[in-house]
């Protein structure tokens, strides 16, 4: 028999292919080290965490390591404009708590947090996995619009497809 | 003469035509609207700014109207924790200034910005256009990490194709 080689008709038109290329990315293809401070941390040190890592979003973690809160820079912005010593204020106070955390799995499709990202106009998303005592969630990555960037970017150089 | 119909080979691939879709999309498409302040602003004026505006990046412009300094959150957050009052301080102080502003066009393309705010680390350029007398730039835009998030969900729904 003769090997099949040559271009085959599949139905499907090249932007479909792409599209299918693009709902196929996982979170884990394109997530970054997340970086985390502790909830009696004060703003002042979180401030300084922010700036020392170079991230816009901080994870705040509780005594057993779960995800407590988040804090983005425009949270920080607003705490240090406010009247009270920065010194004095525990990042607990001003960060976002759970359950009101957006968060996502590794297992997640990229394109499904782009939109949570733009639809609640929010920068980050943490990356979690379920605690092994069940009681909470590991903070094991983030996923920001710089990630995304990233994987536009790697789209169009074919590096993904 | 029998009417050409049908699917005709065209020497490329699904992922050939995706990349160079991606290629030729321009910055002009998915720019969104500036937020600008006069270069004799406060920093605490253009904190309240950036917090109205609900904005990650502000660009100031000098008397003429013309781009003078770009101010990130990161800039403001590092000047509010500063000793001075950010009352007294002027944003021209803090901001980045011409010409150490990366800037863009309306038409460059998208993919090429892509590459500069990651390779820069930076969230946001300034679309400007030379000024009529030639002695600056307006500003006309902004394209940021949020835009290229919003192209790469458009790319995964066809509807760039």
């Amino acid at each position: 028999a003769r090997p099949r080689v040559g271009y085959f008709y599949t139905g499907k038109t090249g932007s479909q292919l792409l599209t299918e290329k693009i709902k196929k990315i996982k979170v884990a293809e394109f997530t970054s080290m997340p970086v985390v401070v502790q909830d009696s941390a004060t703003v002042y040190e979180a401030i300084c965490t922010m700036f020392l890592e170079d991230v816009g979003t901080l994870f705040i973690i509780n005594k057993n390591g779960h995800l407590a809160g988040v804090a983005s820079r425009k949270d920080l912005l607003r705490a240090s404009m406010g009247k009270q010593e920065i010194n004095s204020i525990p990042i607990n106070i001003i960060m976002t708590r759970m359950p009101n955390i957006t968060y996502c799995f590794k297992e997640d499709f990229l394109l499904d947090i782009a939109h949570i990202l733009i639809r609640k106009q929010i920068d980050c998303l943490p990356v979690v996995k379920r605690s092994e005592d069940e009681s909470g969630f590991d903070v094991v990555g983030r996923i920001t619009k710089t990630n995304i960037t990233k994987a536009f970017v790697e789209l169009a150089h074919d590096e993904l497809l």
